[in-house]
């Protein structure tokens, strides 16, 4: 073990937020007050931003009753950034480090935050300059590499379960087509979350459509076709970022100007993918078809965070701040999951360059042999982390 | 009072379901299962479709604890339905009614449900058959006549009252325009409710439009840019059912085939308003706009009721039954708010002919003299009606 470093601390949050990136800036905030080598906790406001134009708050003035309802209240308390920095931006953010005696970095982020604390460190080494970098993962697309899962993804994958139950039910009340769009533009962890909607045979969502799997036009109508004309309604739940059999995204398409099924130019936006699918359908002929687009609603809806998501959010926070001031080297807070009938996690370090830029798509045997559905081993995995889900009843 | 007439009774669902119209259709089967006067409680599949086609479920037959599951299960349990049915359609129903010696009528539904329980009460007196005809209200639009408010509204305002918060929090994290199209197409006040979301000046949503009051897009444009050069942010809610200053739906023009500011036809689709806003406000040089479409989910989402409004539209089924048997004329089941500080409301019976077909847009003094905001007075109204909503947290 290296020796315990003394000095000031640096937080910031990146990228999309979540229902409990708050969580983790609580729980950094809360070990940060305990641990004696660290004097000053400051908030940079915007991530990197913040950081880069000294821009920061002090975050040891706020009280715990105030932080339990920080931590509950969804999106980035400190703001959030979508700059991505080069070596220019990243030796200025340490120029403002080293002005500021921070010896701890922890950030709160997806894998391009977790590459941005690679790179500062890099930069500390080069200098000789003693810092301490811990990533903290965060993500409702949960692609994060080495952990088993990623804080955000159980409180979003609560609200798109939730949003299809009662979707699928509004459908057989009404039946027709529906389409449901849902985020996770290069990984279908969050669409194939919506499975959890399911309660019994017959239920929705019936098809599910990741990006990990290429669907054609063709193929698409034809499945829509064959569970209506089965059921006589139809839910999809489908990612943003779905691919035709040529690997070109949907939304893509859309956007860059390239004419739809009825020769019309969609304008990009956000409604884009699930009209243009809900045109296919009605010329197939079905009457009732209607899309939504779920939004941001899953990644920010108030109230509604899955409890054990909200935990180990807050638990990861506390862990980054216990691992850099224990003398452990830099790194990322991961989660292995306990082996065991009862779910549980224990935390762990993992390297940067193990989480920095790469994704982790869904794994073969998590994606159903037909192409547009889950495994019963992907539903075993995703279960605990949404936590409980209502009942739906049915008279039959 | 009349005699109390003694036979079977049916029960059906219309229109867009809500996230409490199971509680009304339970607490309809509570209280028949009570009245000595009710027989059989026959179950319309999908409203107005079934009774003409005699199609119905026994509701005696299901267990207390299902009953009390499907309350609280979103959408309409015995299917719905958006037949609008003329006078040969009425008529073949209420044939139906007399081979099944029905006695009752119940119908949980909007405006056009209470007209379609008015023609066959009228149809009914013209043979001089006895039937007892009794409308219970729903509608996440809140714009029937003579109830204080209507059952699923709240639930839908507890729904964009969260959606909102977050969102704002969201927009706060990583600044731009957000657009937030809310349901509701001839009256306003939905996207009304999306006015809880704020806790503190400074709160989004910061525009508000509702159908009530006309908007011109260069209006629309100018209140977005006093906000984002105020705030250097804005969240909007609107309504789907604006209109410009000539009156036309501004989402009818796009789904007619009009041309938008960028020379492109769009589709129709329900993400169209929104995205043709967004284009609007990216016209104006704003980088980051976003736009969602609320969609379904304000009707259906599961697990997130307002507790007021399921215990009020389980009432309101209640007391149709108890209306009915105790020989009251046939009406429509209506709320009065009480004075005095503490919300509650007293039942009453309504006329059939003051709820049918009729809309009840928001009053002037609900409405902000700006014409993009609510009153202090509309809050006072709509808050006891959402129940409690989360507190959010803020670093200052």
């Amino acid at each position: 073990m290296a020796e315990v470093l003394k000095g000031n601390a640096v937080v910031g949050q990146s990228g999309g937020p979540t229902a409990v990136i708050n969580q983790s800036l609580v729980g950094v905030i809360e070990e940060a007050r305990k641990a004696q080598a660290i004097k000053k906790l400051l908030g940079a406001r915007h991530g990197v931003r913040g950081m880069k134009d000294n821009e920061f708050l002090d975050l040891r003035k706020y009280k715990p009753d105030l932080l339990e309802t920080l931590a509950n209240t969804p999106a980035a308390a400190l703001g959030s950034t979508r700059d991505k920095p080069d070596e220019n931006y990243c030796k200025a953010i340490f120029d403002v480090f080293e002005k500021n005696n921070v010896r701890y970095f922890f950030y709160i982020g997806g894998n391009d935050s977790a590459d941005t604390a690679r790179i500062i460190r890099e930069l500390a080494d080069l200098v000789k300059y003693d810092l301490r970098v811990f990533h903290i993962p965060k993500t409702i697309d949960n692609d994060l590499r080495t952990t088993d899962h990623c804080p955000g993804y159980g409180s979003a994958a609560r609200f798109v379960a939730c949003a299809l139950m009662g979707d699928d039910r509004d459908n057989a009340s009404l039946p027709g087509v529906k389409i449901d769009v849902i985020m996770g533009r290069n990984a279908g962890w969050l669409t194939a979350a919506t499975a959890l909607a399911r309660r019994e045979q017959g239920d929705g969502p019936h098809l599910i459509y990741l990006p990990e799997r290429p669907i054609s036009q063709k193929q698409f109508c034809d499945d829509v076709r064959s569970v209506y004309d089965k059921l006589g309604r139809c839910v999809v739940a489908v990612s943003e970022g779905i691919v035709d059999e040529a690997g070109r995204a949907y939304a893509g398409k859309l956007v860059s100007g390239e004419k739809d099924a009825h020769g019309n130019i969609q304008l990009s936006g956000s409604g884009a993918l699930g009209d243009y699918l809900a045109g296919l359908v009605r010329q197939m002929g079905v009457k009732r078809v209607r899309a939504d687009t779920l939004g941001y609603l899953q990644r920010s809806f108030a109230g509604f965070a899955s409890p054990v998501d909200a935990t180990e959010a807050r638990q990861c926070g506390r862990m980054a701040v216990r691992y850099a001031v224990s003398g452990q080297p830099s790194g990322s807070v991961a989660m292995k999951r306990k082996s065991g009938r009862a779910y549980g996690v224990s935390f762990f370090r993992a390297e940067l360059k193990d989480v920095a830029r790469l994704t982790k798509p869904m794994p073969a045997d998590f994606i159903a042999a037909n192409g547009h559905d889950v495994t019963e081993k992907f539903l075993r995995y995703v279960r605990p982390l949404a936590g409980e889900l209502p009942e739906m009843g049915k008279l039959k």
